[in-house]
């Protein structure tokens, strides 16, 4: 019996994000699909491992966690020798990941996934986009990408030059907005254009991809 | 000569998150005044340190770092062996820290700072406190507090029974929000009560207070 388990939505970007950390270590866990139609992730039991009622939630033996980039975190470490290194050992290397992860949650998720609020899921439930905050968002998301271009130049991945837990994190936004318009705004950016195809290729994202197909 | 740099502002509550850890630490530092009211964070040199142009930056040798939560965790973790123990090198009860600050950072501050913003840097600037947002960020803060009512009843701080990286990290907004009407908040939640009393009266954070008073 798997003792990790993964609860959450295959369709729900903070649940990737764990999903693609565990698959990079190539852990053995058990999916727990939450129904959060019916509304599961708000009520008992679920609100034992998450008790601000969001998914994904996580269980390894007796440790219980919640917030996507805290169990990511967290595998990364604890796993640090298996499937592919996610972090660093040396303290200053590790620090450059953590800005990295820094920037991902405070500076490019909040605009992407509002544009993917808007463009995907407002679509897919009939909604009507709204175009100003379109326009706000894109605004604000070319600067982060611009940035990230000039980063590009210097290193080949966001926090070094080997793949860390930083790409990992974007890589759920990044692959629902590659369904929209936005994909126009990391095409136009060569570095960010590369690098976006290099981490959306990697096998265990791909299995992550699939499970969301699926679902 | 000091090798570690502090960029920022006295006033702003990020760069009050690096000083009071710098402090927990008992670090030597030299503090570079960052004139934002002249836009010096929006121009080279500082934007070498922070490309988005926001402060605090640090500087650890030929280490550049920004964001503040990425800079405390450097540090609690580079110098873990000064001043007050602010991480874990148990990999579990590490994680209990990370789930923390990214409760922090996720949920807590997202009402917290607004909360601020509108009733006490408004007032300052001259500008109209927007009293229907209060009503939003007060009922979203109170969430959160319930929340860590409950979490103080299991243990002493919100990461584990010592103080973490995850109690620091609330002190600036906190400290903010001691001047404002919703103090009541916080004061209506006993447990919650006494974490604040106690966390406010550390001494390194008394000195940071201090430099903000005399700023």
């Amino acid at each position: 019996m798997a003792t990790i388990k993964v609860h959450g939505s295959a369709m729900s970007t903070a649940t990737q994000r764990v999903l693609a950390c565990v698959h990079e270590k190539g852990l053995s866990y058990e999916f727990v699909s939450i129904n959060m139609q019916a509304g599961e992730h708000k009520l008992e039991p679920y609100t034992k491992i998450n008790p601000f009622g969001q998914v994904p939630g996580f269980e390894d033996g007796d440790l219980k966690l919640f917030e996507s980039r805290a169990i990511s975190q967290y595998v990364a470490h604890a796993y640090a020798d298996k499937g592919t290194p996610l972090v660093f050992s040396d303290t200053k290397k590790m620090a450059i990941v953590a800005v990295g992860l820094e920037v991902e949650a405070h500076h490019f998720d909040g605009p992407a996934s509002k544009l993917a609020f808007e463009l995907l899921y407002k679509p897919m439930l009939g909604m009507v986009t709204d175009e100003a905050v379109v326009k706000e968002h894109e605004a604000k998301l070319v600067k982060v990408l611009d940035l990230y271009e000039a980063r590009l130049s210097e290193c080949k991945y966001l926090s070094g030059d080997t793949f860390t837990l930083t790409d990992l994190h974007h890589l759920p936004v990044v692959t629902y907005l590659m369904g929209t318009k936005i994909k126009a705004l990391f095409e136009a950016r060569a570095r960010v254009s590369a690098w976006v195809n290099d981490i959306m290729a990697r096998p265990a994202w791909q299995k992550v991809v699939a499970m969301k197909n699926n679902n």
